[in-house]
């Protein structure tokens, strides 16, 4: 049996339970510590019969020897302040998105990871589903042909919160994984938001992200926190397949579309519309996925970085990416919808 | 039995048959023509053993004095030549959507019917649905309570057409929808167009639409010609309820949430997400909604505004509400997506 | 062009009115008369402008030369009466289901048929459409492997009647398509009905037919007048391929499961689940299939069927064999369930 | 904080890990022993760093004088002699479905429990889920009317096992489902089961299931171990109001439609179609249902029942009448179907 690496989860609010759970039962992982300013809540966390420790002192995590690293799922202005004491004292970091709350902030993380040679990871859980992994392979692998949009829905009634608009709160999820399934030289050129606090709570509640990608495709993610309805839909064109995924369908979430678009010219003069395009109608099919807990890929990715010296699949950079386009989104938002330019930002 | 009015079907393309089976079969209509460029076209809709004339002139129509009105339903770069002919002949004027191949054309239509004395009307079918009618009513009314957002999605695998972009072809569903449930004094201020050309045909063939209202909520709408699914879905929230319209339901096409929301102070300094709102969850209702096709309440609406001397309730004036907003669109399209201001527009 | 065959239809009620339509727009058949006892409905469901001839006299039909075929679209205890008067009058005939209100009525149109080499088509409309044509090459072809079973919903809130009961209103379209798509060889060896009439109206108004098929597998219907929700679901499950359609679903009605199950023995003695079969998880298919009204292919087929001089795809002969397990189902249902053998039934 | 009651759990197959996770963080409890023939599984069950202790031994289980309960999870073949165990050492039982491998068995264990004055529980889970409690709320209380029929469907790929046929793996949560809904005095007085090996296992693989109710209306089941698609979905009919519930929905779950039907006489001869029901068409209402994981409630109950000392909501008694539900269909299926009466059965 492998070496053991011991763990703290830090930080027990919505994220930090399926943490708590996910490192318990993971081969390799031995779960040391659960930390949270409320101790009681932690307690709670980890129940009765448990001998993992549980502590409302970051100081006691970091000075166990035998914690090799560290999963932080606190708020996000928080992270970099406890991600770089962890790295500091010579913890790997698995850390909940967004990587922090700001592009500087980020910066700093990774480069104190990089100076120490630790592993800093960010939790960008979908990109560890079986959905996900095959829409990357199904792009990548060139079978969906050029990759024409990118949409995403992500809404729901979810808590609305007064640290962080719905960009920074839901986006994070739609930009990682188009992140992650982007084909290599296929990158955003800038983003425009639009958005409405219709609450009057002093930060938006709903937005649109609008990325046009340097190929002359698009990205666009929907962010809702004020939808009765939850909706978890990406659609993906590509010039020569479409798949959607629907992450709240009981059985067929990915659907993979062979229907493809021919030009052709339409001679026929009296023809009322001038149709450019003609349409192949193929058949459709759901591939089959294996049933596996995301987060479980998280924490065996995590261990195989920190033990085979390597960055993980989804590493502070993708991090940092991620959040140079939240602040450009951020400027965008607060600039009328103004399109901001992404410099070399995925 | 009501005195029938006479009419003639102008454009046998894809919508043309439509009118021509509503006309035929509505109370108070005589179909008297149809009409196509293309003869034969004409020929095969009305069918064997059929008395309606059919015709490739609009002079044949023009020159009926038992024709009262005529339903034009060419492409839309031909609609300000053929409906004004019409109502220079006296004829009352029902049109397909757009209005007009731009916003100069729509107002010289307005104008001339004005002048007049002839009614034309807008066939905005979907706001003679019973889904749209129940909609404006809960709007309307006041039981939605403010209006926070307006989302539409429009999307499936379509004709790539040569002569108009994706938003004058499709958005003008959304925003005839949005124009007819907009409760008074809630007004766009303005549009932003998103979208891209893939496909390389020279126009957008997918794209985005945001609408802030003036009332701090926004209205946004995302039409798709290269969807591989087709999408027919539009969420309004509210302050008091939520409602979502999907018009491919089978059965369960209006869901009425009554989940409210509160603002709420959070007390505990304790806890890691400043949560500032709660939420009330509450019932959904599925109102029974009469099985009526929409086209039978267009030709209705066209004949009692006719008869009844007064304005239809889809107007000229709201196609050119429409028009205004949709040349806005392409103008913030060309650059890249920059707010346009609308006027009074809605 | 083909020589046109005349027509005329009988009868219209619910479905008398898509016979109307679909003759008149069909190549090669020349609609000459509608005939209702209740003339003015006749007369509205041809429609004003109309040179189709109405009556409420089906001699008027009879006595017409140019009339070849009729369709007849009346109430089944007038099947009989009405097919052998017009097959004694030389024309050929459609009927809708059920072929008759007997088998015994049944078994003399067929006779009648055959004596004066005139079709006679049952109109299964279901037969026709593109889902169940694919379903019956996937079965016959062997795709499917050995059929195991075949399970039928059909249910919603329908006209309770007074004259049928629901296996004989609702049934006959499970039994049509169980029918045309059994492979040769396999057919069902009885018929056991249970049902309850809720309601007291004198027959079932919701009822579930068991059939066991001679190769081990069996067949099941569940029909139903008084269900809030509208279900139109079959599943065929097959040793290879197990397909499921669902005739309401906007966009996917057929989905085709390549999940196998392979037997195996289970040498763990210390698992608690004995499990003897293994599953090999496949992809889905779900088949692109052609847009087409099915009753425009009953059309055509019945047209080939005479000019080709050969019996049609859904002949007396088949709605005969649905006959007998109607017949059947019925003496199970009063004698509280017991099984009723059917001899050379299918 | 209440006093805390000692509980083992005994057997780590499917569901066992389901009761110690429950356990485990259920108020009230402490679980103190999971025990499985198969050492390792019980130790892999309870995670690393817990002071659960494991055993392979139910001796260890029943000597421990800190044990006041037993959950058994063990293949239906061994429950009688396991409870009777337990009982006789003292402890409660809480037992997976089915109570017993027969009625004879099942009747022990019942006589007992009562003998010595402890609590015999079946976890019918089903019965403790919001939707399920909502349904008997709305048929007790009245609300639904008479009751008409109850429709279950639970199909999908699932385990083809060697010890129980489909009926009595799948079957005993429908059964006991409407044993928990129907109204007093509502019983099913005898059953009918049809159904169909075509693997050749040896025993049926799927099934149906017909009960006739006193009532004049129906219950029925299908059951099948071979489906590829997953249908959970149930419609109980009443007089007033319809019920579907479908848990699968990943929001809807609950569906309650007031769609009445009214008798009424046709006066009109010349109808076709003698209709003897008109319909009044209502809203639709989805009632807001609490989240809560059904076997919360369970282990609930059952603390409740032992501190209260008082019958729990699904007894042995409960857990009697659906055995002798099940003897009977064994009967049935090997009979040809022949309906099995039920004397005073539920």
């Amino acid at each position: 049996m492998a070496h053991e690496l011991g763990i703290a989860v830090v930080g027990v609010g919505y994220w930090g339970p399926n943490l708590i759970r996910n490192f318990s039962l993971a081969e390799g992982w031995d779960l040391r510590w659960v930390c949270d300013l409320d101790g009681d809540r932690a307690a709670r966390a980890v129940g009765k019969r448990s001998t993992v420790e549980v502590t409302s002192s970051i100081d006691d995590v970091l000075d166990d020897l035998d914690v090799d690293a560290v999963a932080i799922a606190t708020p996000a202005h928080t992270h970099a302040e406890l991600a770089i004491r962890a790295l500091d004292a010579g913890k790997h970091v698995l850390i909940e998105k967004p990587l922090a709350a700001s592009v500087a902030e980020g910066e700093k993380m990774v480069s104190v990871a990089e100076d120490r040679g630790l592993v800093l990871m960010c939790d960008h859980t979908y990109c560890f589903t079986p959905a996900v992994r095959e829409i990357r392979r199904a792009v990548q692998s060139g079978e969906v042909g050029d990759l024409q949009y990118f949409d995403s829905v992500r809404v729901n009634l979810g808590l609305v919160q007064s640290d962080v608009d719905v960009f920074w709160d839901l986006a994070p999820h739609d930009l990682s994984i188009l992140d992650f399934i982007l084909p290599p030289g296929v990158l955003p050129t800038g983003v425009a938001a639009y958005g409405a606090d219709p609450l009057g709570v002093g930060q938006a509640c709903l937005g649109y992200l609008s990325l046009p990608l340097c190929n002359g495709g698009m990205a666009h993610a929907h962010v809702n926190w004020l939808s009765p309805t939850k909706i978890r839909t990406t659609i993906i064109g590509g010039s020569e397949r479409m798949i959607v995924w629907d992450d709240l369908h009981p059985t067929q979430r990915l659907s993979v579309y062979d229907k493809g678009i021919s030009l052709t010219a339409d001679l026929d003069p009296k023809r009322q519309r001038d149709t450019l395009v003609s349409y192949r109608i193929g058949d459709m099919v759901a591939p089959a996925l294996p049933e596996q807990e995301a987060l479980r890929g998280v924490v065996g990715e995590f261990r195989a970085s920190i033990v085979e010296h390597r960055r993980p699949a989804t590493d502070g950079q993708a991090g940092l990416r991620i959040l140079r386009i939240l602040e450009a989104a951020t400027r965008s938002f607060r600039g009328q919808g103004v399109l901001e330019q992404l410099e070399e930002a995925m």
